[in-house]
């Protein structure tokens, strides 16, 4: 079948061989997959990625990841997906031909548990087809377009960095980046109802994405730095900050500008060295939350606050490809005015 | 009078202008006063250390910092006192001349509040004489002798880090570092009931410390690991670190060395700018909590702790110097084997 693969580093388009379901397991059609900024980091620094992953997992103490692969291999990325039940495996029960469907990005078999997107094993969204884990499998319900099913799982992300913060009524957010995991933040936050929500982002596009998304006041950091926007319109509520841009620095001037004892959520994904300043943290009694991924109960509850118009993740979808269009589309999203979530309809 | 003063980074010994207690202000004179790593931090780095908390107070929000001193002037440090009080300023009650107090050590006037220790204006406890604000004294009870009762500032150090935490029953403890603030900590972890405290420490004098303040397991991270340490005796509980040794590298290790989900106390005062990889906080969604100081509550029962005998703080001091003998202390505090805590006693 088609795929875009990850080869050696760079995105090809390539023949990669059919999934076979095994059992407890569903081959699907993909019908819509998100781009995340993780498969960008992941074709620039999957050295680097691993590397971390696998230190990470060995110091967790919760055993082998599964998102340790192997660089030197093809794999195919693509872990926001909506899909279409093509075909059930040996005792995959409680889904049906025809289901559109989502899942957390994770299918098990003998082996242990693998990371639909990032193992050389299973393909992921960015092919025609997949193998997924039947008992994972949500069917998509109330007639939601694949499109915006596909973004269950960036949106899904928000919702659990959201969930993790001690934020509450009477507390405001200051969500530094807007592109799709603040998005996704911000539209977890309105759903909670917090208010004010101030979201910061150098691109025009991307601030009036947050706005939609129901971010409250928005302001581009070379004008205003975003602290002084939130203490223009708010600066008596408790604050949280949701970092979600992912680059050095960005936590440092966090708890540079932090009023005192603010907690700080972490949940853009930066793959390099950061520096800080610990004497900020301790003067300031500063907490420092890292937020990644998610929970079964929080994708599902995405799932269905989309399904029900609760967040409507339409305005974040600026561009669509074809398998075909990948490798172009992964350049296409470094330039942050021009994108924010492209979306793969194989 | 004569004191210790800090003098363009220079600890000397010299007469300075006595105190005169203004209204609601006290004039003691100083029993006993522990010297403590920020003041050694504070001789050798007093331009950044003013620096850094001037920044984290103006964006902090809680407006002027007490501790933003002027490092051309001369200065008196010494925060961790018991006081004999010898006369009322206009106006001051609640104690009487000849009472054993110890004192939050801030002190406030019209000007507003200032920091004892770190003031050009209000002399600390390496004087002879201080002046205190009346309200803010504590009566020293049950007869505690003045040296144990001037670690009540440094052991409310470790119960506010404690407090910080989410450390609870069923929770391990791992404390890197058992200088006067780790072995606060473990004395309060230990107050708590929690098991296993796990301390680790180059030095053997303070190892032994350690297991003396209440730690069931200590280890010399050359040998082992302390994380592996931990997992030797335990392994199993939820995990708590107390980061305090405020040197460089030591938040990362932890953040490395850290089990899935753990909670990373940083007690340890570090004046530098540090790495971090926030690829380790994200992947295994560590918290990095800052701890700093302590609120009166804590400081009134670290008080009450040791006057009634629940922590024994007597092992903490290794040495006992008049006020001559102040700059030579401050250099044999360097040598962690010989020295946790010295106490002048004026």
């Amino acid at each position: 079948m088609k795929a875009a693969v990850l080869r050696d580093g760079h995105m090809v388009v390539d023949d990669v061989p059919e999934p076979v379901p095994g059992a407890g397991q569903v081959l699907v059609q993909t019908k819509a997959c998100g781009i995340c900024g993780s498969d960008l980091h992941a074709a620039q620094h999957a050295d680097r990625m691993v590397e971390l992953t696998r230190e990470a997992t060995q110091s967790s103490g919760i055993g082998v990841s599964p998102m340790v692969f192997d660089t030197g291999r093809d794999m195919v990325m693509g872990h926001e997906f909506a899909a279409e039940v093509l075909e059930l495996g040996p005792g995959a029960a409680g889904v049906t031909v025809g289901q559109t469907i989502v899942s957390m990005p994770v299918v098990a078999d003998q082996g242990g548990i693998h990371a639909v997107g990032y193992s050389n094993d299973y393909p992921g969204g960015y092919a025609e087809r997949m193998v997924l884990s039947a008992g994972l499998l949500l069917e998509v319900p109330n007639g939601l377009d694949v499109r915006r099913a596909a973004l269950t799982e960036p949106m899904a992300v928000g919702v659990h960095a959201v969930n993790r913060s001690s934020i509450a009524a009477g507390t405001a957010a200051l969500v530094i980046g807007a592109g799709p995991v603040g998005l996704a933040v911000i539209a977890a936050l309105a759903l909670k109802g917090i208010e004010p929500i101030v979201a910061a982002d150098f691109s025009a596009r991307r601030r009036q994405l947050a706005s939609t998304m129901g971010a409250h006041e928005v302001v581009d950091p070379r004008e205003e730095p975003a602290i002084e926007a939130w203490r223009r319109v708010d600066g008596r509520h408790p604050l949280v900050i949701f970092e979600a841009v992912g680059v050095p620095g960005v936590i440092d001037q966090a708890m540079r500008a932090a009023p005192h004892q603010t907690e700080i959520v972490v949940v853009g994904v930066c793959m390099e060295t950061d520096q800080v300043q610990p004497f900020m943290g301790i003067t300031k009694e500063l907490t420092v939350k890292f937020s990644m991924a998610y929970d079964p109960m929080e994708f599902a509850s995405s799932l269905h606050s989309i399904a029900e118009g609760a967040i409507d993740v339409t305005p974040m979808v600026t561009g669509t490809v074809d398998i075909d269009g990948v490798p172009q589309a992964f350049t296409d999203l470094a330039n942050p005015d021009a994108h924010a979530k492209i979306v793969v309809e194989p």
